[in-house]
């Protein structure tokens, strides 16, 4: 999909093409909807766990401007999180809502990558798994906005722009701390060494990829990996830093199967729903 | 209290002393259950905490014999909680179970002193705070031997065995350590000095405090101190560690002001009760 000639938002007759003479919006016709769904939460997942992980960073900057960075960025997921799961919701068709799936499914049932709930580590960490993730999310977005369900198409455009934006300050930090002092690069180095095993599992394929990416609604992972190992050659050898080689790939996370990591991550982030069911602003 | 001339389990006589003609356990004549309830609450609560905090350790400790040890020690500690709020539970007379006690409630609803939700930091800082603990914790049981209140009394000899051996343990360990290396002297002197000024809490007296005293069921906190400070002084002189002078002394888990530690705990520690509600083996 990211060969596809236009990758620019979909035209308002293209984003009203799935609509039912209702005015219900129906999904793209040869959508499997369990798949759809899965899709769906991988995206919203991955926004929602990398979103909690950066505002844990909130108050413990290294710098006031960071906090404030580091904060923001944290909201941007949250709100991309939100628009992926309210789909999601649409889609499941049961009921339940984006803040139910986000505060009360349990581990086996999120479906984020094991990268974003990698724990935060230093600063120069964090920005690691941030630029490692942006590469591949602002690609993601890029394809989704040709997607031939225009929801998932609206969702893309709208937050591609915040993705990009992203990726910009995350690949110049890397740059700046990667070709920095002696130390600022040991310490980017050691965590692009600790954390690029958690990249492969962002190209892999499995059936419910297959379905909509057949579907045209998003593209097959292993499609984006190209364009991302671009940009990461590129931004690493700028920033003096070595590409790790041959190394294993973990994964398990888009199927439930998670690290230790994130169980912890949803005590806390769930204790208000759990403790208070149905609490309210 | 400490200075009561019996410190040994109170006879049969005086364990059945309160009990009424049905066979039910009615408390001393002359306390008052709110204050009693209260006083229970802060034994079990600090048991519940340090014990959850110990098991943090478990699959951590430096070695495999104090990775059994350190498992051990919160499981006794978890025991003695369930002893103490089991008993509150009954004080209470709400039909609440020490269960619930110990899983729905909420952060200020708490009762244990700050002292044992501090962070468990290195070995050695767990291990200050341990013997910081201990060293008040037998001097109490010591002394609530000797309660009027014959279900106290009881909880105290059955448990005061096992907190006079986790002292015992926790003291030899801070000798070794602090008269160990140079290394390991200025990790248990840092831990001491960072830790000192949670220990004042645990000798301040309330009104509650005054209410069970003056029923001869527990001592007065302050009536603890001059022991403790013994026990501390030797100690710490045989671990050529310095006692910290004129240390500012925090306040408020007694009361239910906390610090952001107990949040964290409680989400982690009560997640499987508050997502599964009623949830049994």
């Amino acid at each position: 999909m990211p060969s596809l000639p236009d990758m620019m938002t979909p035209s308002l007759d293209e984003m009203t093409r799935n609509v039912l003479p209702g005015g219900a919006h129906a999904p793209a016709p040869d959508a499997n909807q369990a798949a759809l769904f899965e899709t769906l939460l991988r995206y919203g997942d991955n926004a929602l766990i990398l979103g909690h992980r950066v505002s844990e960073w909130c108050g413990h900057g290294p710098a006031l401007e960071e906090d404030i960075a580091l904060a923001n960025q944290a909201l941007d997921l949250i709100g991309q999180c939100q628009l992926w799961l309210g789909l999601a919701a649409e889609v499941e068709g049961g009921g339940r809502t984006a803040d139910q799936l986000a505060y009360l499914r349990d581990v086996s049932a999120f479906r984020n990558t094991l990268l974003v709930e990698r724990p935060n580590g230093d600063f120069g960490q964090t920005l690691m798994r941030q630029f490692l993730f942006d590469a591949y999310h602002s690609e993601l977005m890029l394809a989704l906005k040709a997607s031939t369900d225009p929801r998932v198409a609206e969702i893309a455009a709208k937050t591609g722009k915040e993705v990009a934006y992203h990726l910009e300050r995350s690949a110049d930090l890397v740059i700046r701390l990667g070709d920095g002092s002696e130390e600022s690069n040991a310490r980017m180095q050691k965590a692009l060494n600790g954390l690029f095993s958690y990249t492969g599992e962002l190209f892999m394929d499995d059936d419910a990829d297959k379905v909509v990416a057949e579907a045209g609604i998003a593209p097959l992972p292993s499609s984006l990996k190209p364009a991302w190992e671009t940009t990461i050659c590129e931004v690493l050898a700028e920033a003096t830093l070595d590409y790790p080689a041959d190394v294993y790939m973990h994964k398990g996370g888009r199927k439930g199967l998670h690290s230790e990591y994130l169980g912890f991550i949803l005590a806390e982030m769930q204790f208000l729903q759990r403790a208070y069911p149905g609490a309210n602003w």
